[in-house]
């Protein structure tokens, strides 16, 4: 169960509106991977998890702060989006460039459909979908999606505060970066504590690892003949399962099977001799 | 540009049809963690790269591997549809249990839209889009990004790799669980060879990182009085950027900007006093 | 079964071309409460209305007026978008603040998709899709759809009735707003004959209602300290079933039910002690 | 900010596992009026509610209660997936007609996806989407698609309940249902409340009300010559604002308007004389 | 302007219900070529259309009919659907094959969703969008498009007619087909009417034909050394404009262009040396 | 299984970059037809193609063509992004209307999201998705979507070909546009090699064809009483079946079947008498 306090998590001020940069900032609500993503993600992985204790407890605890995000940012956008010039029409921008540059890149939907709030879509008005987010009960895999979903989002953070001179805007922003920095830490700390209490053997998703086809979990393939590839670190040396490393150029196939269906059943018309 | 070469990387043979399986193996295919999407996301990944050489190189051999994988894929599912009992009526389940869960389980699709062929959808019938993937010309991100998709994949493939007793299913899974394991080493290897490179500084996506309010990139807040997440590695010790972990338990406000929007433009009829 | 007449129901004559202000009628065409959704709301409500005469024909009615909504709009989009500046480049806006507002600002689909049309699209080019109507079979939870459908998209309209100064458009919008205003009362009378014809009991949806917890259909929980909420009407004085309401501030568990599901099967790989 | 405390508000224990209802039970969760879209729609609202005091605190507690439904529901899901037969193959079904229909009605995704969890989808796999909420900042509209949001609710959740004998899960449901029972009622008592603080005139959503054509405000238009609309109540007496309705039979245009474009910019090769 | 009357263009009337055929015919009405995807393809051709007169009437014409398709299948489906066993548990089917696979096989939303009527979805659940269709004022290009909804659609339904022994049912399918087979044909002589009367030179789409490149259009490359297309009719012998087509076997790149971008801002973070 | 070679099939040189250009090309590569659609198509035609020989070897050389014109596309849109003032604020666009139009129209995600890449979306931004693309296993109704398909694809290729004057992006689209040319032809000779193989009787898609109402299949029907419909060529003369047309001016109901399902289950709570 939760609950809420009519607080932000931490202050949300621009110093004066921006419609332009609201329409940027919905890629850091509603967007792949902004704030909405990792709340969804994690409250998914928090009620799927199976571990109770420290491992739960964390992912709720994270999740509960993530809402609160979404928080952070819808009301920065509700201050960004004052005085929007939502009812300006053409001819007012006929003589001023920088109503000209807001009347084309904000979003209408920011008048029309919510009236001056943020929406849960992202920049380009896509509305989120669940298929942003991972939750298979398996916390190393999860951890993993989680640590790509801090990084993707801190980047797209940085992005946006370059975009802007808003001292306001630029003070929470430093914090959200601060934190995508610790989340980061956070997924990558929870593996090694699931490897230090044997939850899991090694840091690579390994469920039925005898039953594989060996040649084929140490091997770099190439496919293009002129590839470079071959001087990386992962066509070289030792694997992070201490085995030896291959290179193949200029990869072959493995079978003579070639990739032709048997004849079908002629009541489903299907060309065939 | 791209060649094709008509024989398959590793052979796709199942020993006899069963159309419920290729219901579910539709995921594989389709999925949110398919091949569809790591083969999408490597493409976009190789040609949003602006470092040439072994990375460019690197990520385009293991996209043009991807697509071989898809057509693995769709092959077995073809030969897993022949014979489905596509236009067996109510009358017949009436006596056969089994032709019951077939008629119930399998994909209408799979008669209907393809006639007998794989679809570029998951298991429940969602059409793939790219709202999966992720390219973001940042090789740490995306990096970080690809392991987590070999990750999820190889469990996914792993739970299917359990449904089923057909030696050429699993055969051609072995391959694949290898894969995938191989190919996560080979994004964790590569984030240590971007750091060996000097592309990178460490593990932690950081740009503008001299910016962040600095206590907030070390601490674990917790926000349920009775979390026993501060047992967690994650929340004492150093973190990975050589600083001190700091925990704080029932975590308060650090503001006390309450979210509420400004007055907005009576022409929006937003309701207000 | 249909039939057609090649005039529109009410004129569509805009006084000039305005590609920006076509690009956010998209919103009222092909937007969540757009045209399209009453149209299609309706059509497969009385599709599926079980109750012939007065209630069936009704929603037929307007179901087909609403067909005729959408062509309104249709043809008032074209007419916006003739000589739409769909060629002009880069290099002509230089000079021309207007141009480069409507550069900025008109949807590319119009000139590149649709030839100058209006398209089926949002005003940020989402397509419409079904998962914005809805169409139970039950009279009084779908006439409470259509209430709110009707609300927000006469909203709507009205915002968009005061981005323009057109007195073309404002004249066909000022039907579509009478429509709305008269469309609300159509379905809020529909609930009151709906219980005159004890085809319902009340206005409540109250299905198995014998089978409700009591006590919870009566009571309004706080989650936060400091909230107000209970100075509402919803918290104190008689429901609208005639039962003495309830305000819990600062609500607890109703249980010591913990979220945590069974341990899963192993092959499932899901982590667990 | 958020709080969260590790216990169900209500709660979620089946009598035994039931794959099938589980299947079923995500139109509950992730559906059009699952859970997850009160719960998103209420957040949204709250957040962008200008009016300080009651209201908003209102909001914000209706909607930090939903967060808790979709955990209730998460629990119970994950509880009727124990010991789903996810590893049972076709063979397994020929004995057993029980286990055909479970194979056949299962979800594959949640065996290969969740491992044994519920997902944030709908009963047929779609993902859940913003496309389903509405948040305008006018309470009026908002309160009117919160009752229909509610009653389409509790209609599905009443349906469902059909559906089992399990007597936890009926047990659970029997709250949901009272808490769909009150919060219809709340929304109505909310308009209410409007009205009486004049927040809003009336009950029908009328800016710009002025402008209408006041005409197409008041009347019914037939469109099928056979039509016995003009028999229900929307069709005589009074109007919610006090005019005379009135019934038109067989509607015809009200415009010799003719929907065609205008010619367009040879450029865009569309097609015309 | 629309109008309907109450009697279906043609009966719909199975011989008894069938909740599994039900699940399936959704194809037919709501899929990526069911009838809802017709129907709104020509109803935004017509309404798109620049060209009076016969071309113009004749897509309102067909529109106006499609409509009354989705009419018909939609009451066919609600008939299918009377008495599905929606509130049957898992124990009543242990002892039934025929109740396991429609328990299996039906949809949970013509119960829970629709309470026993068609939804605007494909067989999978998928909501219909409007990605589905194509207008883009060209009526060369739209008709194109047209006979192949019409082809795949026919074929669609073709293989729904095989799975089926109810005479009412493949009455209608009867219907459906033959409309089918002449709207191929409507589309075809569409296209020899546009060339009679100047609309369009040739049946191939050749807006600015004169700056192509011309060696680019009469050939065939081949990107698989062991291909045999050669032995096509599309690599030799004339081509439709009159050219002599050129086959290439084993195609090497036109440039010695590199897939690489410039090196980008830095303040985007991309990687690059 | 597939190669790479690290060179263009043709140049993609544009002669500056050009944000907004970039953002409309979207269309071409992630748009409904555009390369992306292609690409899918082919492949997933190849994938299911039961006939070895010349047509399976045809499909996949064009297939893996599409692959290097996806290709070719996200290299040019890199080049056009370069140096896009992603980083620019409102204040700069104030003393400059071109740098106005270029930040009103770029796409927010080419910054924010692929750090000046293209993107595998749409011009405005929708992720492209599986439902844009058909592969049925029957080669006449494919041959007809690719005819379509390639169709919709060059006329949108020649809108975008007349919004700019860069001369590289032009040269690029030269080759394009002539390939979109030799594609239609190709796909429309491959219908005429199916007759002349008689793998099809004739060029219209006639499964099950004894089994049509006769009369159903030679017919216009017309629903509007003013339509002119039937002075074009499809409701006159032979059909292409050698069928005598017919043209039914103002269609009346085949059948007194009126749209009304039977009663329904009560537990499902639909509305009846
Ligand atoms: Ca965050
Ligand atoms: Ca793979
Ligand atoms: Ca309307
Ligand atoms: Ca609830
Ligand atoms: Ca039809
Ligand atoms: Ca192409």
């Amino acid at each position: 169960m939760f609950k809420h306090v009519d607080y932000l998590q931490f202050q949300a001020k621009p110093e004066k509106p921006d419609a332009l940069l609201a329409a940027k900032m919905q890629e850091l609500v509603g967007g792949q991977f902004g704030e909405m993503t990792v709340m969804m993600q994690y409250l998914w992985q928090g009620w799927s998890c199976r571990v109770p204790g420290k491992y739960k407890d964390m992912i709720m605890d994270i999740a509960t702060e993530e809402i609160g995000h979404v928080e952070m940012l819808t009301t920065m956008l509700a201050r960004l989006l004052e005085g929007a010039p939502s009812v300006a029409t053409e001819k007012a921008a006929a003589a001023n460039p920088l109503l000209a540059a807001v009347l084309g890149g904000q979003s209408p939907q920011h008048a029309i459909v919510s009236g001056g709030s943020a929406l849960p879509r992202d920049s380009q008005g896509v509305p989120w979908n669940a298929g942003y987010i991972a939750a298979s009960g398996n916390l190393l895999t999860d951890f993993r999606s989680n640590v790509a979903a801090e990084a993707q989002s801190r980047l797209m953070t940085s992005r946006v505060y370059n975009m802007t001179d808003d001292r306001g805007v630029k003070d929470m922003l430093q914090f959200n970066l601060a934190r995508d920095t610790y989340h980061q830490q956070q997924w990558l700390l929870g593996i090694e504590n699931l490897i230090a209490d044997g939850l899991v053997e090694d840091e690579i998703e390994g469920s039925n690892r005898g039953d594989e086809k060996e040649f084929a979990r140490r091997t770099f393939y190439s496919f293009d003949p002129e590839s470079t590839a071959g001087e990386g670190r992962w066509a070289q040396g030792q694997s992070l399962l201490g085995e030896q490393l291959e290179y193949v150029p200029d990869a072959q196939p493995l079978t003579d099977d070639k990739p032709l269906g048997p004849a079908p059943d002629p009541k489903l018309y299907v060309t065939y001799d």
